[in-house]
This record gives C-alpha cells, sequence and structure tokens, in this order.
C-alpha cells in the first residue's frame, strides 16, 4: 500500500508522550462535572456541551475538520484524499455515569485522538490534515452511552446509527423534563436528528478501546484483549403495586407490603442469574412510595439491568425471573409489571475487526508470547447501537481489580501505551487489507 | 356536683349535628394539602398554617380563648370559673404522613371541639363561654404528630410535654431545611420554645379520641374501645454500605451489593417480628446509590418502625434483628449502622381515665350488652409524648378494614356520634370524681 510509505514513524517515545497526554486529558475532562467532589455528566447537560467543545479543540489540535452532530455528538473527521472514501470511526463516549470513574468511554475518545495524530500527514500549511490511508478517519465522541439522565442508554450512537426512536422523545429525566425539552435547551433541533444517520456506504467500521470494566485480565496478568462480542442487554422498570397501610396499626396477615415483595424480587434476580452461566442481571435502583417511616408501602418501583452473552440464554432467563416474580407477589397479594426501557441484541464483532484488533495487539507482545486473549463484554458500548450500521471491533484495557462506575476506576499508562500501539496497528492492518 | 346542673341536656339530636359537622369539617381539612389530589400536610408548612387558622376559628365558635403556642400547637381553652383550676386536655393532631386519609388525627380534634360545644355553659354577652365543670377544658390541635418532614415523630407533643431536645434543631427536611429554619420561616422563635412545655399541675389529664387504625374493633362489629396503653417505638435509619461497580463487568463473586444487603434485612424485620406476639416492625423507607440502573448499589439507606406492648420484649427484638443483619451483612462483605430517630417507652393509661372512657362507652351500649372491649394501640399517639407531664386516656373509633395512613381510611357518622357521646360523658365522670 503506497499510502504507508508516507506514515511518520511510530516510535515508542512518540507512543508514551500520547499515552501521557491521554492520562492527562482524562483528569482535566473529570473536571467537568455537575457534582462537587464527583463526576457527573449527563446527555444534553452544560457539562456535556463544555466536553464537547474541549474534545473539538483536541481534535483540531490533530488536524481534524469538527461538527457537531443533530444529536449532540461530538465529530473529527480526517479525509482520505479521496474526500468521498468511506471512513473507519473510532471513538467512544463522554457521558458518564453518576459518581462516574474518569477513563469509562473518555479513554477511547483520546486515545483514537492519538492514534490520529501517530497516523496523520499532516496538510499544506493552515490546511487541514489528510488521512494517509485508503479511507477517512473519523473519531466520534458520542454523546449518551451510559442512560445515566433519561433511562434509556446509547441515545448518541443509536442517533449515529439510524435507529432513533420516535417514542423516545416522551422520556423524562428525574426532574420531569423530557428528551424533547432538553434537545431544545441545549439548542439542537428534535425535528432534526435523522440528519446524525449515517448510511452503511459511508463507512469502513467502527473501532473503540475501552476499559475492560471486569477482573479478567487484571486476574490474568495481561494488558489487552481482543473483545468477541458485545452482550445483548435488556432493561426495565418494575412497578409493584400493594396497599399503604398503618405501620403500627396493620397486622402482617392484613399487609400488602410492596417493599417486601420488591425485596424478594431483587434476591430473586441474583439468584437465578447466579445459577446460570454469563448471564448478570442488577437491580442497580429501588424506591418504596410514599417512603414514610410509619407507612407499609403501597408502591415499589426498581430497576433490572439484564445482560447475556447470547439473546436466547437472556430471553429465558427474564422469563423465569418473571415466573418467579409471579410466585413472590402471588403469594403476597400484590400486583407487578415491567415495561422494558431497553433492549439490544448481542453484537458479535465482525471478523475481519477481530483479526485486525489481534494482529495490533500481538504486535505488543514479547516474541513467543501466547496469543492474545479473546472476552465477550457483558458491558454495553457504542458499537451495540452502531452494530446497526457498520462493522464493529473493539479492544479492551486492563482494569485494575475490575473496578468501574466507581471513582477509583483506573487504568495504567502503560497499559494505554500498548493499547495506543495497538489500536494504530490495527487501524494500518485494516488499511493493508484488500479492499 | 352543683356544676353538671348547670349543664345542657346532651339530647340524641345535639350529637347526630355535632357527629355531621365532624364528618363535613373532616373533609374541609381534607382539602387543605401540599398536593394535588392527596392530602399532604406536614409541621411547619403553609397548609399546617392554614389549618390553625381554621381550628382556631372553630374553637373561638364554641367559645374558646385561642393562641398558638411556640412549637405550632392551636390550642382553644375554655376556662372554669377559677381561672387557676388545671385543665383537662382534649385533642389530637393535624398533621398527616404522605398520601393520608382524612381522619388519623384530625377526628380527634373536632370531637374534641363537639364535646366542649355539648358541655359549655355560654358566657355573657360577647363574652368567651365558661367551664361549667371544676376544671378547663383545653383542645389542643398538635402540629406535629406524624414526624412526615423530619422523620422524628411527636415533635408537637413534645414541645408541650416539656421534653424537647434541643438536638432536634439539627434535624433537616428532604430539602435540607433545618428544623430551626422552618421554625423562622414559619414565624416561631425557636429560642422560645420551651414555653410551649406545660407543668403537671397546670393540667388534669390529656383525652384522646382516635380511629383505631387497625381492624380489631372492626372484626367484633363494636364501635368503640377502651385503650389501655399506647405502644413503645423505637425508629431507625440504617445505612448499608457496600461498592458500587460496573452492572455488566461484575461478576457476582466480586459484588458487594448494598441493595440486595437491605433487602435481606427488610425481609429478615418481617420474618423476626411476625414470630413474636404484638411486636410489629416495619420498613417504610428504601432507597439504593448511586441509583443508576447500570451501577451496582454501593450505598443503601432504609428506615425501620419497631413496636411493641412493652419495652423490654421490643428492645430483645431489635436485638435479634441486629444479630440477624450482622450475619446477613457479614456474608455479603457489607457494613451497616443504625442512627435511632425516635425511642419512646409504651406510655399506660391512667387507671382513671381508663375507668372514665369505659363508663363513657358503657353508657352507650344497650342495657346487657358485654363490657367495652379494651386494646392497646400499636399506633403511636400524641399521648406517648404526654405521658412525660400528666395522665393519658385514649378511646378508640372502629376503623373499618382498618385501613389508615391512606386515603381509603374511613370512620362512620354513626360511630363518631357514639365516640363524641362517650367522650363527653367521660369528661362529666372525670368532673364528678373527688379532686
Amino acid at each position: 500500500m503506497s499510502a504507508r510509505t508516507r506514515l511518520p514513524e511510530i516510535t515508542p517515545d512518540r507512543v508514551a508522550a500520547s499515552a501521557r497526554r491521554v492520562m492527562t486529558r482524562c483528569d482535566e475532562l473529570a473536571r467537568v462535572s455537575a457534582a462537587q467532589g464527583r463526576i457527573e455528566r449527563v446527555y444534553l447537560s452544560p457539562e456535556h456541551a463544555r466536553v464537547n467543545r474541549l474534545a473539538a479543540e483536541w481534535m483540531r489540535e490533530v488536524g481534524m475538520v469538527t461538527r457537531q452532530d443533530a444529536a449532540g455528538n461530538q465529530i473529527g473527521r480526517l479525509s482520505a484524499s479521496d474526500p468521498d472514501a468511506p471512513a473507519l470511526m473510532l471513538g467512544s463516549h463522554l457521558d458518564t455515569v453518576l459518581d462516574a470513574g474518569r477513563y469509562d468511554g473518555m479513554l477511547g475518545v483520546l486515545m483514537a485522538l492519538e492514534v490520529v495524530r501517530l497516523l496523520r500527514a499532516p496538510g499544506p500549511e493552515g490546511r487541514p490534515s489528510v488521512s494517509p490511508l485508503p479511507f477517512s478517519i473519523e473519531v466520534v465522541a458520542f454523546s449518551d452511552e451510559e442512560g445515566t439522565r433519561f433511562g434509556k442508554a446509547l441515545l448518541g450512537s443509536s442517533a449515529v446509527a439510524g435507529t432513533w426512536d420516535e417514542d423516545w422523545w416522551r422520556l423524562t429525566d428525574a426532574d420531569g423534563i423530557t428528551l424533547r425539552q432538553a434537545f431544545l435547551e441545549f439548542g439542537l433541533d428534535p425535528g432534526r436528528v435523522g440528519e446524525a444517520a449515517r448510511r452503511s456506504d459511508e463507512l469502513v467500521g467502527y473501532l473503540e478501546a475501552h476499559i475492560e470494566q471486569g477482573p479478567e485480565l487484571d486476574r490474568r496478568g495481561e494488558s489487552l484483549a481482543v473483545v468477541s462480542s458485545i452482550a445483548s442487554a435488556r432493561r426495565f422498570q418494575l412497578t409493584v403495586e400493594g396497599e399503604a397501610r398503618h405501620a403500627g396499626g396493620t397486622p402482617y396477615d392484613m399487609r400488602h407490603d410492596a417493599l417486601l415483595g420488591a425485596s424478594e424480587a431483587a434476591l430473586a434476580v441474583e439468584r437465578i442469574c447466579r445459577a446460570e452461566h454469563h448471564i448478570i442481571g442488577t437491580v442497580g435502583q429501588l424506591e418504596a412510595f410514599p417512603g414514610a417511616m410509619n407507612v407499609v408501602p403501597g408502591e415499589a418501583h426498581f430497576s433490572l439491568d439484564l445482560r447475556g452473552e447470547f439473546d436466547a440464554h437472556r430471553d429465558r432467563t427474564w422469563q423465569a425471573i418473571s415466573r418467579d416474580l409471579d410466585g413472590i407477589m402471588g403469594r403476597r397479594g400484590l400486583r407487578w409489571r415491567a415495561h422494558e426501557v431497553h433492549n439490544a441484541p448481542a453484537v458479535m464483532c465482525a471478523p475481519l475487526l477481530r483479526e485486525v484488533v489481534r494482529e495490533g495487539i500481538a504486535g505488543t507482545l514479547a516474541p513467543g508470547a501466547p496469543e492474545p486473549t479473546t472476552l465477550f463484554s457483558p458491558a454495553g458500548h457504542d458499537g451495540m447501537a452502531l452494530g446497526a450500521v457498520t462493522d464493529v471491533g473493539m479492544l479492551f484495557l486492563r482494569n485494575p481489580d475490575g473496578i468501574s462506575h466507581h471513582p477509583d476506576e483506573a487504568v495504567s499508562s502503560g497499559d494505554v501505551a500498548l493499547g495506543i500501539r495497538a489500536l494504530a496497528d490495527s487501524v494500518l492492518h485494516l488499511a493493508a487489507e484488500p479492499a
């Protein structure tokens, strides 16, 4: 491939400098938060706007042309010499859970920018750089992956994938603000969200680096892994209805305590999922109403996040949970219902992208080392949405003790350097493939 | 007793009119709410001020001299001809739980006003009425019995009992407003709360009518009961600490899920209390943090309301619950702690007041009917606080299906008429006792 000859050399020093820059910028992004002393950055918030501006600045610094799309995603583009060549999309997201760590998402965006820095051919004076590869490169900082604000994950990447659902406009945040209102307040036009959608023929694929969000690499003492697939996930908001009664005067035989029903349900989710292989269910939210110390709860709300490597297995597990809930609620004279707020099938990483990531990682290993580890991801990622429009590949970085979605979330600068090197090489291997 | 001869006759028609007035006024008070479509009236709120004004108007209508005391309790007084004679206090409270019924508390205040109406001797033109009895009569509408706003019950009656605790000033409501700030915003001077306290020698006793808040009278087909004692109650705010982690990436063997610990705890409270006689424990509040669908909860808060007929039995039960929580949390690698926010010993009704209430109820029964039923009250009442300063007596009214702290809470006009008649006669029997 002739383009490759024009590439600047990727020296260990350049890679180490890139890793240091990534670590520093993760700290810088961590300071953009809606809460004092902890990280909270949700979709369409003032903090979202601030990190988009920062990301755009950093994109321009490596020669990219920038834009914010119709769903608030921040995009940088390094066009190929043929401006109509399809683009390889790199990236991750900049939104966070509440009281988040500083790497989940942000790391993938910043590593992608360093890959661009390492690979780009500087353009003529005062003009944007160009991609030295047979495809354009885009770095996307997705605006909503976690779903923290509206309870619906992957809003940003779904807009890009063209799978936006008009029903979502009625989703509300904790203050009762609808997604539609939030769009308007952020300065976006709900009527134009379709313009964020990309066509398959515009894209080569989507490649993302992310911390593992689990302990496997740490347990094995390895830095990087190839991702085989992203788990299927379903999310439900469940409601249990009983009868609010006086806490002192109501004997147990007359109670229909919604909170006790929900408590049994949460424990049933744990018991059922624990007995399965590669299935994980979590109740992250639970609240009782009316919520007074001296009133038997008449209603309880809780959430269920259910993930599995394979859709069918996950769905059988949900059926088992449902049967258990029927039993629990029946015994207690309670009613229950579930509202599904998210349903994403498992996304298998594309064989070609798995192979180039494997080659990229293999190049970072000592001669004679065993083959790179392959993991499936129980955590959801923007690739789940993008799978609807293009091929997806992912690379995992070691996450010490597997702590994620928590202030103690960590990654080492050394692993980030290896990850940048592997990701850049993955892109080069992809460029070397026959079209 | 000579005074008695001056009493107007208590005819069935007058009692029935009183009962109708009570029912109408319960509806009128129900319309004073902070929430649309449901009843919510908490301590030191604008609604509190509005019902105090209404109650004061109704107190003056039956010839009482009114004042709002230093803790926001609304008081009406009908002095005896000897203005230094001690006062018999009648009443209940006007604050509510969230989404409350319309009788718990309010009924006792309004019935007390009708007893005054039936017994009073109208004063000279344009002057207040006087008590025809050897004691003054006061009707007190207590300002806080439920503890809804600050999580601490009996604030109003504790002020009257002189058992106000200076630590309470730091209690906060859901919006972070301290009790001290709320006093100031309501127009009360925190430094003067001690002025609400009454001396024992000023009081004859405290007599209260209240719906049963339980199903016993309804199950027996009876209208009224003598109360033997008010249950001892302890309330705790409990905290479970674990580790917030990513819901997808954290295997079950690495989780320390605070919500599952709290769920097991809530079920343990039910199991342990259910096995005891006359012990009842309720978890009315439960919340998980950070409270995101895709984060394993790192912390959970829940409340425990624990009641028993006898203090020692209740305390042994709390010890059993504590041991169980040690086991649950230990197994799950969680920490837990309990903060006691309320501790009231059981209050035994005074033998003399029990006897006059029994006589009052007996007078409403058909000749040859069995003796009036005596019940203990698992629900707390203002009398629990007042027991520290004076004798306490109570009368229960039938509560259909035992539904209380709920919009469906009910009482029949017929039972209210019987209750007014019995309460008025109880007061007369007390007046007939040798001093």
